[in-house]
């Protein structure tokens, strides 16, 4: 088995993090990732508190985290009281400072985990006081920046090494398989927080027809843009974009934002609808670069497993491309 | 020592491969590279014959390669026969389909590297000829696209793997240390294709200012734009955005390319006559997110032993972040 910080400080048997991907993230994925062995984050996501409870209810006695966008945390603070009171075995914040939400996170005895998109906001949230950074680079699916993992990790690592060397550093984006795992190590990481890989996982709560166009897409099929967020009507920061699978709807408005925001009303409407019939066409795909490394919808246990066991054996110089002489 | 297939083609020391990097990467620095035990690429760029010459004649006796910006080659093809006459270890191009050149480039027995950015392009060039595939991602400095290593690498290799096993696989992009360096050959690379690295060594041919800024900036501080381009009257096809510290110029004209364009001839002058003073503040410097990394400015030998001895260290267990139980 693979061991790092990370196992050591959860209790982990591999260093692997499922992300707590909003709408796709509830409690049967984060339990099934919990129970094989992995950090299991329920995607708090938007903050509904009876979204939330309901899925810790279906985690049942499994450990699991929690994730929250933080920016949207500030609109219903107390969602944060009702799941500290739920004990997570971690609680993860993304898109905005964790500074308001530390102190009350660590009083509870709960690790803070704070996914940055940059370097600056590496050295934000440690100052801040996060237990773990997650390094997320631009080629996640879903929402983040333009930084990329394979520089963003080791930077992120050096400043850490000189400044908070018991900071944990896990690595996000992109990571889909043992080569992904073993990679992220080599950068220096404690271990992978894992989205898209288990967004096509049997358990996650996502619409089968996007799941199959992930499946027939490759990584060139993506992008990054806002034009989802416009339809949907969130406010999210300007500097956050998500990668979605391109089609019809990011055809026609990705680069004329303000051509749909003058057809706002009727675009709102339709994306909603496809969103909820499962029509890829209108309705965007979530999902990262790593589509183009995913061909099946397994069990989440089964993801995990296979990640492990395939990078411990690149670890160890099995079926590697290179040897010593 | 690392060895792979890369090593075992073109007899080196490590799986390195300096970039041709216009304007940059001149004799001196191939030549240093190739004696240090990697493959040394002069950036024969937008083809001009003389310069090219000139630089092959820096390099003396090493052996070196050199390379090209594919889409500029077809309008000096003169000079592709040029390079083939001094029997370069190897032709590397980019930015534009191989196609046309690899029939005459085998005739003479050189083989021929193909840089791409997508998986379809990676697809192309294997169709066409290629011997070796650099996948370069969107971190990389200069001119390329938008994916990034960390998913292209792996997506490649596994259909080179299904469809030409006996095709090389080169990682560029964000490769600066010898974390890259073994991160590259966990994703399944036969080796590395450094940039940025190599521009701030003691032997590229760039300005002192502009390694003095790269040193100074953070990851954080680069953006893929085409301001540089319209500035330069470089035709390059919309797709490639090239990556460089933002400075006064990127932040007043990218996002405004009309109001560029529109003020071009003065804007044009005085981008050159910035570039010529290294008034980095004006023009911009070619750089990727490993700037992040970079912090002296040491000769090429040095980088490339470093690289090769860290990365071996890593690929080892030695230093590692994880451990086995």
């Amino acid at each position: 088995m693979i061991k790092t910080r990370l196992t050591d400080k959860f209790n982990l048997k591999a260093p692997i993090i499922s992300a707590p991907m909003a709408l796709a993230a509830g409690g049967r994925l984060a339990s099934a990732v919990g129970r094989a062995g992995g950090l299991g984050l329920i995607g708090g996501g938007y903050g509904d508190a009876s979204w939330i409870d309901a899925e810790f209810a279906e985690a049942g006695n499994a450990a699991v985290g929690c994730g929250f966008i933080t920016w949207k945390l500030r609109e219903h603070p107390e969602v944060l009281d009702q799941v500290i009171a739920r004990a997570p075995q971690a609680i993860f914040l993304s898109f905005g400072s964790v500074a308001p939400y530390v102190e009350v996170i660590h009083a509870a005895g709960i690790p803070v985990i704070a996914q940055v998109q940059t370097i600056q906001d590496a050295r934000i949230a440690v100052e801040a006081g996060a237990d773990v950074i997650v390094a997320q680079g631009a080629e996640a699916g879903g929402h983040g920046e333009d930084r990329a993992t394979f520089t963003l990790v080791p930077e992120i690592g050096n400043w850490l090494a000189n400044n908070a060397p018991d900071v944990l550093l896990v690595a996000a984006g992109g990571v889909a398989d043992g080569r992904g795992l073993a990679a992220a190590l080599m950068l220096g990481a404690d271990g992978v927080l894992v989205g898209s890989r288990f967004w096509a996982s049997e358990e996650s709560l996502v619409h089968p027809n996007m799941v199959e166009a992930a499946i027939a897409a490759t990584g060139d099929d993506t992008i990054r843009s806002s034009v989802m967020d416009v339809a949907r009507k969130l406010k999210w920061p300007e500097r956050y974009t998500a990668r979605v699978l391109k089609n019809a709807f990011t055809d026609q408005w990705h680069g004329n934002l303000d051509g749909l925001i003058a057809h706002s009303e009727v675009e709102a409407v339709r994306w909603r609808e496809a969103w909820e019939a499962g029509d890829v066409h209108v309705a965007n795909t979530f999902v990262g670069e790593a589509a183009g490394l995913i061909n099946n919808r397994p069990p989440a246990a089964e993801i995990l497993t296979e990640m492990a066991r395939d990078g411990e054996a690149l670890l160890r110089g099995q079926n590697a491309s290179w040897r010593f002489e």
